[in-house]
């Protein structure tokens, strides 16, 4: 049963430094908890498919500025002619971290001061050509696994979660208890906190207030104590819309997102989740089918994606 | 029976402006062929999962600049301090139609002197902000169907497509007699043409010579004679590693390119088959379930994409 | 005698449809009001270095997302080794036009329903690969001129001008008189108003209210009424720290921007001024030499540049 | 006298080692050899402008790819409509060192294994985020002082350098003994040998074979031992069209590169000075005034820049 109970810091500092997944999959692991997805977890995965309905779970790649979005991709136009016809082709370009793109996280992508992944040096992994350990290139086959959705609004009855009230671990205990749901090692759990009923109560509000000099950085989302589920459940990957609840409440640099470094998790971040929890209501399921495909960029730190869900 | 006859310029043209699809699905209908993927298509697709095993069909993001890659993709870093641990995040950047990267191209890619998909004006739909017909975000609930390998190397007994031979719609059907197939409506069609095989013979050979003034391209690849193949069987999706052979032989814009705007048949570029042409002969099994998740990017003329075989 | 009263809509017109430039240097001509800069002015000019104090009048390269700065320039690093030791390099990407980057405006970059410059029609010479009229190489043997300062919060007693406050032509003449200043044709005028003290007055508020649907935009800056003193001197080159002052007033698309398609005189945006009102008062003089030193970007619609004055 | 003989690897090391000019200007100092064009240098160099005559020494941006340009820069435009009229506005991406770009190079540029400029540890000092020292913002202010043409063709009554004779500092004496040529402290030396037509006489060789893992790198240009003449004379800026002679000839990482680091001389690389040099001719002068301003990039390694030559 779990303790219904703010962690410690020191509780919290044990999540990842005492309960770590390093050296589970090997000293040289790059895969993580994908190596939980084995091929026989893809055939069930794939057995989950049933009504053929799919949903993607990408935001559209976020072209425009906003206060979400200090940094917009580019999208350029060029046509050419090509005898009597022509063609149109376009260029591509995104810093996808942030809160704007959906995009996965590989598990190079943070540390904190004892290592990352698997106890490597960042000092020595990450170079101006990429990340030499941890990159996203080890997930190029693809993640095909079991989606599991954890709607939060809807086991709350309200619109979304708030500044004062994050999701904490035992909610999801609680969620899982309520839905009838029983994780299994491999599962991509799918947490739901309402973003976009949040950002429409106020459109120009950023959901991330910056990372700036003498502010304490705010945004709504997943508390600390979520870790030890992520980590208890055997979860190979986190799908969510809101990130980590900041202020972080600790003296910590990483609140959920430690589940990178410490337990070889994937992250798949800013998931547009709304359409995703709406087709859950409607096939009365929690389960499906879910595809992420990273672009194999080597020693990048994650990729743009479009995951989708199938039913 | 298939002719096993080079078409006349005359039968050529017939194959995209006498049998086109415009209309068939709409007049405004901006996803051509996908919609013959229907929901019950993916939950057949999705029962090919057997194995579990999982292939990308991916090159790796075309960071090297070489003989094939005019245009490097842009691959850049950053690393920045948060509390005592840190984090490393990247731009990417592509053009990424060409030869160098495995994408995924929209119906509003290519057109003719004639028009575009579904009788559009380019004229009136490519703008500076992008596409506002055909474009890639159409297809953003993914692309999930049967796929069907056929091989010509194994079928030819050599090692790659050549120059001088390149693949006609007829030997296509000789496949699928030979290897007992029978293609359904909505399949995603894989040619292997041995592309790796091709570019090994001489590292330094671009596989596509450029289109410069006064020089006749060239490059091995499939026929203009493989559009009543692809028409015939209502594929959805061609997925291939060379391209159209060129020169083309007639005095048109487009060869097998033309499947865009005539049929409204998506096309897969710069696929990597030979990981996947291996994993066959392996499994025993000519098909299995492909994903392709295109980047949801508004008015984008395609996308870089990771397409997953899984058998 | 300059009318010292607002103009009318049609007098408005009239400034740059009666008035202007086309045809004066050739019916293809690209260079514009550049063209009054003859060799034998830039002596003249290179004649005001006495004291050969150096002055930038550029703004940092716009990295830092900000209020002001929507699509923030790139600057992403790599090293690479050579030998024993190494070298440093790094790319720069930029979309310069808007308020945040210093930038030379090129003769194509603005036009009104009757043509571009010279008479042009955009939809002609705006094509996706560049501007093909009146593009920046035609200025890239440099712009070195006589420079000249008029100092509005100076001539105002105050810090800087304000929304309240537009900037008219009639004042302009009004510094000229009180400070014994003669133009003569050719010269760059640069006019100061104040932009970093209006900045510091709310660091957040951004300078140029965004062009967003159903919203009037807003910035203090220059009125059309500068339309006439700028004609009538025979300038070159208008050297800005704020812009047109918006709202225009009148239903027209450009106001001060318009002297680039009406005149052919170049503009340059964005410039830092505050440095150089404080040296013209330290040497005790109004003028200078003044160079500017656009990138050669064949079709470029501008640059960003670092002008330099030097007295 | 200039002893006319290929220094050894000794001679060649104690060029940066025992005459480099760290801590000359302080031991902080990030200007370096710019130092020494002073406010009074800068009026002479405004003296020597008698005709007017401007001339670029900027290649186009090179937008093209090609044997010399493996990564090409980004033109990408965008239109936009404004009232009854419009503008055109475009993105510039360049990653412009290597050897197609005409740029300055920062005094942070190169490294050899003992250090970068005034003997700082590239380790500490750059990072992801650019230099922390001798990065180009420290030029912001421009650099504009006396140019002086050095023709090696024209000395040597040829039409370029080639791979076979390297240009040495000896011959660099020679062209001032000839010419009657005095070099004056903190003079730009432009240094043409003859890239253009080196070119022309096989338009598809690279300037520049690249550095490929086995492969001798190779490229007509300057010899290490033009090293004491650019330290003698006190040169501030060196100004080429072709670059180091490559191979060195020694176990070092730099050659000419060297002086970057070692006597802190910005360089001018891709100088475009064939019309330079056929100017000179014209104006029958060896000296001009030369302007160049490069952008202000806040730790950058460098900047494009449009250097100009008025006589």
């Amino acid at each position: 049963m779990m303790d219904k109970r703010t962690p410690t810091k020191e509780e919290a500092l044990s999540y990842f430094r005492e309960r770590n997944n390093w050296g589970r999959w090997g000293p040289d692991d790059q895969r993580g908890a994908i190596n939980l997805i084995t091929a026989e977890k893809r055939v069930r995965a794939a057995g989950l498919v049933r009504s053929g309905r799919s949903v993607s779970l990408s935001r559209p790649f976020p072209k425009e500025p906003g206060p979400n979005n200090a940094l917009p991709a580019q999208h350029y136009m060029k046509t050419l002619p090509r005898g009597k016809g022509g063609f149109a082709a376009d260029y591509y370009g995104i810093f996808y971290h942030g809160v704007a793109s959906t995009h996965i996280d590989a598990l190079c992508h943070t540390w904190d001061d004892e290592a990352m992944w698997n106890g490597r040096d960042p000092k020595q992994e990450i170079t101006f050509d990429g990340a030499r350990f941890g990159s996203i290139e080890h997930w190029s086959d693809g993640i095909l696994t079991r989606g599991v959705m954890l709607d939060v609004p809807r086991h709350r009855g309200v619109p979304c979660v708030t500044q004062d009230t994050p999701v904490h671990g035992w909610e999801l205990e609680d969620i899982l208890v309520k839905r009838g749901i029983r994780l299994e090692p491999g599962d991509a759990v799918c947490v739901y906190s309402g973003r976009e009923a949040w950002q429409a109560q106020d459109p120009e509000r950023p959901y991330s207030r910056p990372f700036t000099a003498g502010q304490q950085p705010q945004r709504p989302g997943l508390h600390v104590s979520c870790l030890p589920f992520l980590r208890d459940h055997d979860v190979s990957v986190l799908v969510w819309d809101m990130l980590d609840h900041l202020p972080i409440g600790y003296d910590i640099p990483w609140a959920v997102h430690a589940v990178l470094f410490a337990y070889g998790v994937a992250l798949l971040d800013n998931a547009l989740l709304e359409p995703l929890a709406k087709a859950c209501v409607e096939e009365r399921r929690d389960e499906f089918m879910l595809v992420i495909a990273p672009l194999p960029v080597v020693g990048g730190t994650g990729s743009p994606a479009n995951p989708l869900a199938v039913f």
